[in-house]
C-alpha cells in the first residue's frame, strides 16, 4: 500500500471542492502554488473562464487531469430529451480529450425532472434502461476519440435526482455488458463517501480490478450527516475507513491518483488557501 | 394483488407516525375511533403507559398488533455494552409476546455510539459480525417464545448511526446463515422507504418469499428530501412506485398487513386526526 505522506503526486483536488471561493483559473493558480499536480475539474468551471483558456494554464502549470466531471445525466421524459443527452454527452467527451483527462466520469442521471422538481416518471426501471442505452451510444463515441468513460455509482440517497447506478456491483454490470473484453474503454469511478456502507465492496472492488477502475475520490461520513448533498466531511472528520478502503483499491491493482472531493456548505464557506491546506494535510495522514 | 381500497383490515398503523401528538393510549383510541385494527407500537411509547394498561386496551378494543418496535442495537464497543443489548432484546421480546405481536422487529444497530456522538469504532465489519451473532443469540431466546424476529434492512444513508444491514440481499443472507432452515422464526421488516432504490430488489423478494417476509413498511421518498431521518413522505407525495413495490412484495406470497410508518417533522406537526386521516386515504388509493 502506498504511503501518501511520501507521495504527493498522487493528490489530486476536485475543483468542486473550492467551487464557491473562486473560478477555475485562479484555483488553477492556487494549486500550482502548492504543487499540486493534479486535477479533476467540472465542466460549469471550465465553461465560466473559457476551455481554451484553461487548456493553456494547464498545459503552462505543467498541471494533468486525473478525470473530467461530468458527463452523464442520460435520462429523459422524451426522444428528445435523450438525443440531447448525447449529444451533450459527445461536447463533454471533446472537451476530456481537449484537456488530456484520463476518463470522463459519468453521474448517470435518474429520473428525469427530479433534480428540479416533480419528476416526470417515476419508473426507476426506465431510467436505468436508459442509463444503459446512454452509456452504450457514448462509448461508441468515446471509443473513436480514446476517452475512457468512468461510471460513478452514487449513494442511494442520490437514486431520485442524480444516478440510479447506486451500487459498484450495478456498475460493474454495466462494464461487463457494455465492454465484456475489458478493453479499458469502460470502467468506475470509486468515490469513497458513495460506497463505503457497502457490504458487498471488497469482492466488488476486486473484481473490479486495475482495467475497471479508473478513479478514486476521497472525503468522508460525518455523522450526523445533515445534508444529503452538501454535508460531506474532511477526510478524518467522519467514519469512513479510508486506509482500509484505499487498501483494497490498490490490492485490486489500482495506481492512479487519490482525489480528494468535498461538496460541503461548511468548508466551501472556508477561505481557499484554508481549505486546500486542510485537504492537503489530511491527504497525507488520513486518506 | 390486492385491493387496499376494499381492505381496511390490511391497513396498519406503526404509532410513530403520530409519536409527537400523543401519548400511545389516545393513540388506540383514536385508532379504535376509525376502525383501524392494526397498529405497531414502539416501546418507548409502551413504556410511556406502562406495558399491562396497553395490553389491555388492545384487547378491550380488539386491536392486534403487526409488529412490535423495535429490538437490535446489538452492537458495542465492549462486553458489557454487548451483553446488555441481549439484554435488552430479551425484554423487547418478553414485551412482544405480551402484547401478542407477530414479530419483533429489529432496527440492528450501527458503529458504536455514533447514534450519540463520535463513534467509538469506525469498523463496520466489526459491527456487522457484532449484529449476527447478536442475532443469533436474541434468536435462541425467541424461538424459546415463539416470537419470530424480522431484520429491517435500513438505508445506507443510516449505515453509521443506526443499522449496518443495508439491503434485503444482506438480511435475507442473515437469515439463511441463521435459520437456515426457513422455519418462520426469522425473516425481515420490508419498508420501502428503505429498499425502494435497490437494483437487485425485484430478484431478493421473490429470493425472501413468503416464509421472510414477516412485515411490510411504507411511506414515500420526498425530492428533495431535506433530512436524513425525519422528511420522510406521505404515500403519493414522493417517487416510490407503490403499487409495483407491493405487487412484487404479493407476487412472493407475502398476505400480511400494509403498515404506514412516516417519521416526519412536518406530519408530526400537523393535527393527530387529520395525519391519521390522510394514511388512512392514501393506504387507499395510492399504497
Amino acid at each position: 500500500m502506498r504511503e501518501l505522506s511520501r507521495h504527493q503526486e498522487l493528490f489530486s483536488l476536485n475543483t468542486a471542492t473550492v467551487r464557491m471561493q473562486a473560478p477555475l483559473d485562479r484555483i488553477i493558480e492556487a494549486c500550482a502554488a502548492r504543487g499540486i499536480g493534479l486535477i479533476d475539474p467540472w465542466r460549469d468551471q471550465v465553461q465560466a473562464v473559457g476551455l481554451d483558456k484553461i487548456g493553456r494554464q494547464l498545459r503552462d502549470a505543467g498541471i494533468k487531469l486525473s478525470g473530467y466531471c461530468r458527463g452523464g445525466f442520460f435520462t429523459a421524459a422524451d426522444q428528445a430529451g435523450l438525443a440531447a443527452a448525447l449529444e451533450d454527452n459527445r461536447r463533454a467527451i471533446d472537451e476530456a480529450v481537449t484537456l488530456g483527462a484520463p476518463c470522463l466520469v459519468l453521474v448517470v442521471g435518474a429520473l428525469p425532472g427530479a433534480l428540479t422538481g416533480p419528476p416526470k416518471s417515476k419508473d426507476i426501471g426506465i431510467a436505468r434502461s436508459q442509463v444503459r442505452d446512454g452509456i452504450a451510444a457514448s462509448l461508441d463515441y468515446a471509443r473513436t476519440v480514446g476517452m475512457p468513460l468512468a461510471i460513478e455509482p452514487l449513494h442511494p440517497m442520490q437514486a431520485a435526482e442524480r444516478a440510479c447506478v447506486n451500487t459498484l456491483e450495478q456498475a460493474l454490470d454495466l462494464c461487463d455488458a457494455l465492454d465484456p473484453g475489458r478493453s479499458g474503454a469502460l470502467g468506475v469511478a470509486l468515490d469513497a463517501y458513495h460506497v463505503w456502507w457497502d457490504p458487498k465492496l471488497s469482492g466488488q472492488i476486486e473484481r473490479a480490478g486495475a482495467d475497471r477502475l479508473l478513479a478514486y475520490h476521497v472525503c468522508d461520513w460525518l455523522v450526523p450527516t445533515k445534508d444529503l448533498v452538501n454535508d460531506r466531511g474532511m477526510m478524518g472528520d467522519g467514519v469512513i475507513e479510508l486506509r482500509k478502503l484505499r487498501g483494497m483499491v490498490e490490492a485490486a491493482g489500482y495506481k492512479g491518483a487519490v482525489e480528494v472531493e468535498l461538496f460541503s456548505d461548511a468548508w466551501w464557506s472556508q477561505p481557499m488557501d484554508d481549505v486546500l491546506d486542510t485537504c492537503m494535510s489530511r491527504f497525507k495522514t488520513v486518506a
